[in-house]
């Protein structure tokens, strides 16, 4: 990728295990100038291997660059996230693929980085772990969500929808941190804690070999994210813990009517909550979209944007963000729109700025069939 | 498929939807003589303009059949199994694909079909339905149950062991039929439960529209039997009503478990559950078999195996049933044998019989790892 000024953009990747080894493959193929950094000396000369600069020191890994991903462990991102602020210039835009938004995004404003922080979390991966896993098309076309604030957040926000858009064909969800939360609990939290009850159930069963020859479609399905990282998927798990425990709530109490009708024998019930949930599985496999172009003043003058006073040396590209301020109401008409779309379950797949506006290109749910 | 007297197997599939229709498929490109019947006429125009007879009425359908799959709604098994017994000479094989086998079986043995009804179900499917969704591919590979039952019986479980094996290259899991149905809880009726639970719970929820814009792989694959005919689900679960609560005790009983060492922040606790439950999805991934060959004697001269005394006209073929009674000791040993494969995991692939001998292929699960 390069950026308007016709220099390369320069981004690093901080943790380059499974999403972040999968997001340094991906920016290295696109072009862009990109360094890796991880804990792990071994994962950093496979870094190297794959033809990627990965430096022994972190601040080396980062230092004059203009966006930087973190991509460790969930419990290290707030660290880490002060580390890197501090060995960054205060241009460069900083993410985190981390799957709870809400705490980091408090830590951040607490320290004073919302104007350069966005939190990003994009919904894809494996069950597997690590660089040797990462694949550079993980995480194309996904849906990746970022949260966006009001006021001088606004700009590095909207350059990092347009990168996401561009080099991943990314769908930005634009979400707020706690929203946020409460979806993925839901999308993907308690599924993975029925994966964990079902496989653990059959571990512990006297039936297990006899499941295992069994198990088809179903079962497979239902378990395959019960094949990740224990460490993981508890870390994930504990960092949304009482959204998590909420919506489980709500699971557990529509596995209650199921499980009531069937002990009843009441075919009606059963067959009614089954009509239901196909409803809703049906919708996500049949979503159809309006595509929808809505432009903002971006103002220009405003101490953000002017691309050139973070980094060594003067070879980073400014990556399209001149004249990226927030418009005139400090953005709140622009964030309306945003998180609009992303609580209608739309997407972004562009964001272009020029100098004095800002065009998103937006994918809005079309109407859904009359459900039966 | 030619029978060993080089005369075309003849064939019946009576409810020709989404299984019995690939069934039907499947046998027609092998070369089979088969017919196909469905009470929908529609659909039976459809498998005539497939090029496989479909005569309108179901008796025309299995008269001087060699083998007939009963592949109707489960509620309808135990009259059509009645149906085609009557329509259908006295060594004609019968199977069915229902969900549950205890009921039918039961059904089967009071009415005196033990000796040539053969409760079956292959471990496959998709969510949608009907003729129009059947592949000829479908059951290619997949686990089959058949159950066995010593005496009488055995022959039509060897014979028909013998066809899966060489027209689907089936893995043939011999199991009885209660086993099967507790197996066949875990296996497949609880996930659809949960699957039925999580999608139900997101379509009551204000947050649904949102989760279907960040549904990933967790939701999307938690998710996927929720699509499953509302009606079929149903049937299933009804079909297995005090198995499927049984062992949906044990899940929730782990999922309660996981849910405690969450809202405790125990990550200890909530690391090692999801070690137990990878511990069984790593063995459902990594399954490694063994070999083995097994005869055992079947007598010549029983008042099976014949092959000769039912069906239409001369043209049928006895699919290598000569000869085939049970052993000395009523096929006791062979039993034990057959239902050890299935309770350890393992299947067959295979199964010939000469006159004085059966022999089966059949693959044990070897040895597996030490768990952590």
């Amino acid at each position: 990728m390069v950026a308007s000024s016709g220099t390369r953009v320069r981004a690093a990747v901080v943790g380059t295990g499974l999403i972040g080894g999968s997001i340094l493959l991906r920016l290295h193929r696109a072009g862009l100038d990109v360094t890796g950094w991880d804990p792990d000396p071994a994962t950093r000369l496979a870094a190297r291997d794959a033809g990627v600069p990965a430096p022994d020191e972190l601040t080396a890994a980062v230092a004059g660059r203009y966006v930087v991903f973190l991509c460790g462990p969930l419990p290290t991102l707030p660290e880490t996230l002060l580390t890197v602020a501090a060995a960054t210039g205060g241009e460069c835009v900083l993410t985190d693929v981390g799957s709870t938004k809400g705490g980091l995004a408090a830590f951040a404003a607490a320290h004073g980085l919302t104007h350069r922080f966005v939190p990003g979390h994009p919904m894809a991966g494996t069950d597997r772990a690590g660089l040797g896993a990462a694949e550079p098309d993980l995480l194309t076309g996904a849906a990746w969500v970022l949260c966006p604030s009001a006021g001088p957040g606004l700009p590095a926000f909207r350059w990092l929808t347009g990168l996401l858009g561009e080099v991943f064909q990314a769908r930005v969800v634009p979400m707020a941190a706690d929203r946020h939360d409460a979806v993925a609990a839901l999308a993907s939290h308690v599924p993975h804690l029925l994966a964990g009850a079902l496989a653990g159930a059959v571990d512990r069963s006297a039936l297990r070999d006899a499941v295992l020859a069994l198990a088809a479609g179903s079962f497979r399905d239902g378990t395959r994210v019960a094949g990740t990282p224990p460490e993981r998927t508890a870390n994930m798990l504990l960092g949304n813990r009482e959204h998590v425990l909420r919506e489980l709530a709500g699971v557990r109490s529509f596995l209650d009517e199921l499980a009531g009708a069937l002990a009843d024998a009441d075919a009606g019930a059963l067959t009614a909550g089954y009509r239901d949930a196909r409803a809703t599985r049906t919708a996500l496999t049949g979503r159809a979209f309006t595509e929808i172009h809505r432009s903002f003043p971006a103002d220009t003058g405003s101490d953000h944007g002017d691309g050139g006073d973070h980094g060594t040396g003067g070879d980073h590209g400014d990556g399209g963000r001149d004249g990226g301020g927030p418009g005139a109401d400090g953005g709140r008409e622009e964030l309306d729109f945003l998180l609009g779309i992303g609580a209608a379950g739309g997407h972004l797949s562009r964001c272009r700025i020029s100098g004095t506006a800002v065009e998103y290109t937006a994918h809005k749910p079309a109407g859904e069939m009359e459900r039966g």
